[in-house]
């Protein structure tokens, strides 16, 4: 059988090393060359046991989308017979149908390319809308998703007394509920129209912030607009204090500067995305998700 | 039947549309918005004919593969029966084996993703090296591979009097060859070791250039270096005056700038990669070669 092998990119070493380590797999380097004309040149380890998986975090997906088409058949090709992609950030899956003729529908399209390059997908928190599982938009043979709920719900109850858990929307439900279960925490969601973007109107809960300390759990941080107004909202509401925990730290250009502005004391998050406001390791259990697959084999 | 379509993206309306003017087809925007995280969302008229052909570019192609990847499914599902790619300038052709075991042999690999995509693929003189045809290595049902070199001898041959065509490397003679013939010029190429992605070593021919206009064909200029060498070697031999002619211009950064530094006069390229050095149009070739494949179906 022989150690399994990670596969990783420079940029997720330091990441993809640790989650080895917690895998009792090997980590290895797949070497990047970009040619002046943009053109990807990949350097995979000559020698793969049939155990491979690759880590990458899909966050800005174009350019890595062909670093996997690349890489899969080619660790194939090496050796690997289960090949399983380790994507805490799943890209494209938010466009799961065409709400316009002529609308390419990209969960759907990026979904099946993933199948076909992989046996197997672990990633965290994919936003789903309309499907109700992973298999749906991407239809490997093992899908497992992991969900950083409840790690932020322990986080929560840390960091803040009797804190209010609030969602940013009415999709968000289900997720807070299960981030306040364990620790019998409030929790609430608000209402969100996005008009653009970068545009959203947001309602509060009808729930009393009056001298609280609200958490703000969401999946994403994009823009930071939701998390921005929101906060504005709370506070003139007479929350006590507003904290913010994401699963996925996007934070396009100066959104955590709008985030801190509009009055937040905290941004946490967990590690799917690597970013100064880490907080959370999803690590261990996607090294548990990953053994639990090599185990099949 | 219908009007054949020819889809295109904005940066490419220009050439786009004066193609579908020669081919009598209709021109026709997929509108495109990115996202802030990277994704693209792509919107496809919502009814399309049979033949259909998307025009694109493919130089920087890693955004430009996924956005044929949405693409093409996209127009087949809207109507289109015969989906031609037409793709001036074509991307990871140059990697067509595994130098060290366990690179990537992207040339397969990519090219096995747009026969996936696509019943034809026009594109303008590959930068294919041990592989004889197109198909080999895109395994498309037709593969029509257009070269610039009989007009780029014919624009030489009005531009200079009596020059010496001379191609950069021994890969290159066939087609200076072809360049040469109908105006009956001298011709001769030069050898080329690279020994890095921006340098290279240049051996000149024996033949002398001495008081004689010479110009230097290249397929693809990308860093400029050997074009810039070739040159400085050229007038130190007494060459009267050095002019570039290339099929697809990409130019990297300050390449432009490097070649009239080495002392080029003029620099002339094919319409093949929009660029302000654009004095040759592949279109009506282009035109002919799509028409040759509609009137198949």
């Amino acid at each position: 059988m022989g150690k399994p092998t990670l596969l990783y990119f420079s940029e997720e070493a330091h990441q993809a090393i640790e989650l080895a380590a917690l895998c009792n797999a090997s980590a290895q380097l797949i070497e990047r060359h970009v040619f002046p004309d943009g053109e990807l040149k990949l350097q995979l380890p000559s020698q793969l046991p049939e155990r491979v998986a690759i880590f990458h975090s899909l966050h800005h997906p174009n350019q890595k989308l062909i670093e996997l088409l690349l890489a899969a058949p080619t660790a194939r090709k090496m050796g690997a017979r289960q090949l399983t992609l380790i994507a805490p950030y799943l890209a494209y899956m938010r466009q799961d149908m065409a709400f316009f003729p002529g609308e390419a529908v990209s969960q759907q399209i990026i979904g099946k390319l993933l199948a076909s390059l992989f046996d197997a997908l672990i990633t965290v928190d994919p936003h789903l809308h309309r499907v109700s599982s992973l298999s749906q938009a991407v239809p490997v043979k093992n899908a497992l998703v992991l969900s950083a709920a409840t790690l932020m719900g322990d986080f929560a109850a840390k960091q803040r007394a009797n804190p209010i858990l609030m969602g940013p929307d009415e999709e968000s439900l289900q997720w807070v509920v299960q981030a306040a279960a364990r620790h019998h925490l409030d929790y609430a969601v608000a209402k969100k129209v996005r008009t653009g973007d970068r545009e959203v109107e947001v309602t509060l809960p009808s729930m009393s912030v009056q001298g609280r300390p609200v958490i703000l759990l969401d999946d994403i941080a994009s823009s930071g607009h939701t998390l921005a107004r929101t906060t504005e909202l709370l506070l003139q509401a007479g929350a006590q204090t507003v904290d913010v925990i994401v699963t996925h730290a996007l934070f396009m250009g100066s959104a955590l500067e709008l985030v801190k502005r509009a009055g937040v004391s905290e941004v946490w998050s967990t590690d799917c995305i690597d970013h100064p406001s880490n907080a959370i390791s999803m690590l261990p259990a996607m090294a548990g998700a990953w053994n639990s697959l090599t185990e099949e084999l």
